[in-house]
């Protein structure tokens, strides 16, 4: 670990990558002989350009995205994306959503706004401990587009996949996995993302569009900052400058990692640590079915909930941070993105280890 | 000056309080000895919340509000705002609106898709060289609110007090201005401000409601991001955190200055010493109407667009920074927001005294 660095297990704002912040820091009173921060500069000027086009080729490189894509730089967080969406694409018609959690359900509720909403599957029965088998997701056969959450944060769960909803247009709120991992890109409409998870502060959100589908946008008396239509091409407005900057360090810091396969690799060797452990007995129970497990967000419980304040407690006093589950689903959480290194990881464990020995 | 600190001018992001950037600069490998720096922490944790809190603690004691008034921080920049208001506060009815620039016509091109639109006033006819004295405003008589641009970042113009609008409750983009000057906060219904001018970094927006007025918002079929009561309260969605952390510490650097009234006296010096020097003779030809010049962007001509090219080029070289005029009114423009210290106010009226010698 470096010097006084938190094991960091928050599940968003979430820990980046040390490098990232070091330079961030090395450069926050002067921007490379500026005289001035890069949150001081024109958002039209050449600093500030030259990072968003460094981000937009690095996002393409790493993802394999050809010229059939657009990408944005917004704000308002994957919560306005749950608007935007059916405000672009569902406007007095027809969507599939796949409700597997608070945010599912969260994006529902907005899609209802606007259209006619076709739950096509939903975990809901079972405490959401689970995403669908292909074969389990029943599409209205008229939708615009088939939504879905890829990664749960409160649950714990993920798509090991993308389901499987054959030429429909796949909309995905990747905010929880995004660039943990390569994806097929090709099958997604629109794929957005929160940064405050894997891809840097809170306050960017980095959304996705391809081409073909963007065509299809409404685009009569929309409003300028909820059109995707608008938001393509020069900036409307002020980006979140700081987000972006940050963003842009975080894709070279995967680059230099070796890319989104191997970033695949870390986090699948991260959580195996933790599951191995949680599966050794009954002492720790995961909350959600095996074939869901998320490689993000390792959730699970203790054998009474005295044992878990008692856990969250001390396991604080260690200096192992954020393990709090969330508040709607109780128990223990933790979050193991990108930057999340392993060495917390195994510190993890070791208390694990030792709070079974003490509390089983 | 500050070791290697540009005389920065930029009209937005622009200069930030150096003292600012050091407190962050100190703070963001690791926030207070918790290793971990504020950007990688809960939004609900102990350490945001009360950043958090602080921050609207300075905010209501520096404006005089009482508890009459709610704040939100929120994303997307004054150009969400333009579409919030009249979604919460026009819908099916009618609004006046105060056309001063661009941004006052970006704003009410968004209330049209909501409800019947009453221009009270536009200085259009005469390139939005002024914002109306008080008998020139028009009120429909019917109207929910009364909306104004205070500042005008690209003509160099600004209301020296609020336009009177009777009991009628003002409406007012105060992205430019916000916390330059006290104001009499018990006159506005809405006070929206983007962050990037006077009070942080790009990506915050400052929505101030009285609640009188917000309980009049709309309530039924809203979208949970637009709406203003469903924002009101405990944090919706992730805030921009980094946003608030340096919002909050700029509140505490107006604090130590003086407050707002010691802002407003800075501000008019300020200003005074480039006015005086572009009235001195016709050389230099200011932009705006003498009565409503702004303390914040000053915007002026040259003779030809041939020497105010020369006069971006060699203001730059000479280490003055931002002082092209925006695209769409050409000239120069120094952005003088409060962080500009009166030393580069100075060091561009030397420039301005040297480069008339040569070319005038």
């Amino acid at each position: 670990m470096k010097p006084n660095r938190a094991h960091n297990f928050s599940a968003g704002p979430a820990a980046l990558p040390y490098e990232v912040l070091q330079k961030a820091h090395k450069e926050l009173l002067d921007y490379r002989g500026a005289g001035a921060s890069i949150i001081e500069m024109s958002h039209r000027g050449p600093e500030y350009t030259e990072i968003d086009l460094s981000a937009r080729k690095r996002l393409k490189a790493l993802l394999g995205m050809d010229d059939d894509f657009e990408i944005l730089f917004l704000q308002g967080g994957a919560s306005l994306q749950f608007m935007m969406v059916p405000y672009n694409f569902m406007f007095q018609k027809t969507a599939d959503y796949i409700n597997t959690g608070v945010w599912s359900k969260k994006a529902i509720k907005e899609a209802h706004l606007f259209g006619d909403v076709h739950v096509a599957f939903s975990s809901e029965d079972t405490g959401f401990d689970r995403v669908p088998e292909d074969q389990q997701i029943k599409l209205s056969g008229k939708g615009e587009y088939a939504y879905f959450t890829s990664n749960n944060t409160i649950y714990g769960t993920q798509y090991a996949k993308e389901p499987n909803c054959g030429e429909l247009p796949l909309v995905c709120d990747a905010s929880s996995d995004f660039l943990s991992k390569p994806l097929d890109i090709k099958k997604y409409g629109v794929l957005f993302a929160g940064a405050q998870k894997n891809a840097g502060p809170a306050g960017l959100t980095v959304v996705i569009l391809r081409k073909d589908f963007l065509e299809k946008a409404r685009k009569e008396n929309v409003s300028s900052m909820l059109s995707y239509p608008v938001q393509t091409g020069t900036l409307f407005n002020t980006p979140p400058v700081f987000g972006v900057y940050i963003f842009n360090y975080v894709l070279e810091w995967i680059e230099e990692k070796g890319g989104l396969s191997a970033m695949d690799i870390y986090n699948q060797e991260k959580a195996a640590i933790l599951y191995d452990e949680i599966d050794k007995d009954d002492f720790y129970r995961g909350n959600a079915h095996k074939d869901s497990r998320s490689l993000m967000n390792v959730t699970f419980r203790l054998p009474s909930e005295e044992l878990e304040k008692k856990f969250i407690l001390e396991s604080g006093q260690s200096g192992l941070s954020g393990l709090k589950g969330h508040r709607s689903a109780g128990g223990i959480r933790a979050s193991i993105y990108n930057a999340c290194p392993k060495e917390s990881v195994e510190a993890l464990v070791s208390f694990m280890q030792a709070f079974r020995a003490k509390n089983g």
